[in-house]
């Protein structure tokens, strides 16, 4: 099989032509949907279309949370993350692409701090792996190094059980969505960074953009090509694209999520931790502190900037302050130095999350040949199944690599 | 029992001296603290300082949705909100003011249209006259021209069940908060309108607003009144005072809403119907529409404004558009021209509602002498009787106007 061309910059000539399915959106989900569409349908000409690099400086894959574990799901999502979870393990596996110096999914384990083993917790409790557990035995699972920390992260004087998933852990969504792009690329797809999209009934206008010296971002180049089907799978800018350009309204929140950094060095093996909104995971030579749902959706004029506390500016937006200093007497380590806000907005890693109805990824046939596909919070258990759901639902196969319990 | 008095501008000279309660805030919370503060204490020195006339413009109240119903209430809040509704029937009775022209509370019913009839429902099935009725049945309870209006605003071929309650109803809430204001000054409480307050520990600082003959709005006097308990029920506002004057943070959501109109004269006593996200009421020659809980809590930053439709602006914002849009199949009365979503967001009726924690009114002490009391989306129900609790808690009165089921 012949593999497609990337192309990066307008120095390279695009030939154009018409293409079968065009993506616009080289996120997590746009190159896993090309990468499945190129392995179903070999004869389709496909192109993604992704207006900055990848990962995209603006969305939301550079800062995906990037946790994996198996509660709160029902059964028949189960399997698919089961599944998902299978190809962050190997993605070379799956999509023939080795990038061995690529960050790997650390299988830690994933814990949820409970004030009580209550039903509550037993009516969400699908994973095979998971276990409800004394808090001192779940703490003895791990080596005193990582006990220690643990004993220092969270009060567990307040902890009446814990919910344990052993297959839990967390990973690089950046690498897994790189391995989908070479893989996609290696199948025959196109891939034209550095491009706008604007939509059109039955094609794609590209707008290929160049830095002047001035540093100045214009359009270089604009060409038209027709497609036949298109796939927005721009993360929360996708449903405003689609009603802007094609006047189709998906009504669909987005929110601007930020991950503050908890800077202590992480002991080794030292598992993901989920109690009072908040999740820690380790990463990067700290802890990224990723915020539960809220904040929820932001009103379409929202303009991402920090918050003030007592009058006193910090880069964290004050939703997610009122959750960490709520949260206080349950994780002491946000009292001390080491929990970073920021100054401004800038000093805090964040970026856009799309929210879809009802809480999962999903895509949807918006009109002929027109289909959104859209990942938000779930898109590190569920963002892939969803991506090969629809290539596959296109193709026309029966059959998906998971099996529903 | 001598009388208050009410100073609403500066050319009236307020003496000062030391007041035993001074509560910021002239809404429905705060005249209603007051109230019973000076029943139950009568020798308490009480204050109202309310930054803007009754009901204030900003505030919630003037825009409070103004519904009663029963469903949806834990056991412990459906005695309170019972005696809320018989408070609001007999506004006289309680406060002993009378306000004869003033409109009255409107028992015409409240129905939620179901697609099916659940157990989910029976959950929330509290309420002493809610029934669970086939919608045929419940239609038939109207004359025949409510029914037929009925039939215009909603899908009823959609519907399988009508929760139904015949205490249900409408009123204002606007004429309640007065009577409870008329009554708070009568026993002897003292009120201060065009007043901003400044928080102190132990003290408020008073700056009385005048306006110019150039329409400014202007300081003409700052005075200074010791106080031995300060209550702040200023809404939405409340918790940033409390944070920005006395350091004190009290993480609470707020929300811009929006009521837009639907255009149509009621049929004589049409009741209130809950469907798909929205409420609609009789009042004012129209209907209101109320929308659902959405929008959430909004960012601190956002300033109220209008919303785009496929590039077009509108009154309503953007979030309560995309709710309509998915009631449409629901609501077939919204789809018309009937629906009035205004130009822009000065067209539609709205204002800042609190979101307290928990989603119910509540009180509570967040330092020495210094209370917080906040509304939100269900003061209609339960403001009220949060305001009594708190009064008779401050006066160690132990029983309560309502009995717990």
């Amino acid at each position: 099989m012949k593999p497609g061309k990337v192309f990066s910059h307008v120095g390279q000539a695009f030939p154009g032509g018409a293409y079968d399915y065009v993506i616009v959106g080289g996120g997590r989900l746009g190159l896993a949907v090309a990468f499945y569409l190129r392995r179903a349908i070999p004869e389709a000409r496909v192109l993604i279309v992704e207006q900055s690099g990848i990962p995209s400086e603006g969305g939301a894959l550079l800062h995906a949370r990037g946790v994996w574990h198996s509660a709160d799901l029902p059964p028949g999502k189960l399997a698919q993350a089961t599944w998902a979870r299978q190809v962050w393990q190997d993605p070379e596996a799956e999509t023939g692409t080795r990038r061995p110096h690529d960050p790997r999914f650390q299988p830690v384990g994933w814990a949820r701090a409970l004030n009580v083993a209550s039903e509550d917790t037993e009516d969400h409790f699908h994973g095979e792996g998971l276990a409800l557990l004394e808090p001192q035995a779940f703490l003895s699972k791990f080596s005193p190094d990582a006990r220690e920390q643990l004993g220092t992260l969270l009060d567990w004087s307040r902890i009446g059980a814990v919910q344990f998933d052993a297959q839990g852990g967390y990973g690089s969504a950046t690498s897994l969505a790189l391995s989908y792009g070479y893989g996609a690329v290696r199948l025959g797809a196109d891939l034209l960074l550095n491009t706008e999209a604007r939509l059109h009934p039955g094609a794609v206008e590209l707008r290929r953009l160049d830095i002047t010296p001035r540093m100045e971002v214009v359009v270089a180049q604009t060409l038209r090509v027709p497609c036949a089907h298109l796939i927005v799978a721009a993360g929360s800018e996708g449903p405003a694209l689609l009603e802007s350009d094609l006047g189709l309204v998906c009504p669909h929140g987005r929110a601007y999520a930020q991950f503050p950094r908890l800077e202590l060095p992480p002991a080794a093996g030292i598992p993901v931790i989920s109690r009072a909104g908040f999740t820690v995971r380790s990463g990067e030579g700290g802890f990224r502190v990723l915020p539960a749902a809220a904040p929820g959706g932001d009103p379409p004029e929202y303009q991402p900037c920090g918050g003030r506390l007592t009058g006193v500016p910090v880069g964290v937006r004050r939703e997610i302050l009122d959750e960490l200093l709520l949260s206080l007497p349950d994780w002491p380590a946000f009292e001390g130095g080491a929990l970073n806000l920021g100054k401004t907005v800038v000093d805090v890693p964040g970026g856009w999350e799309a929210r879809p109805r009802g809480g999962w990824p999903l895509w949807r046939h918006v009109a002929d040949n027109v289909t959104l596909l859209l990942g938000g919070l779930e898109s590190d258990r569920l963002g892939l199944p969803t991506a090969l759901d629809l290539a596959y639902e296109l193709a026309g196969i029966a059959g998906r690599p998971w099996h529903d319990v």
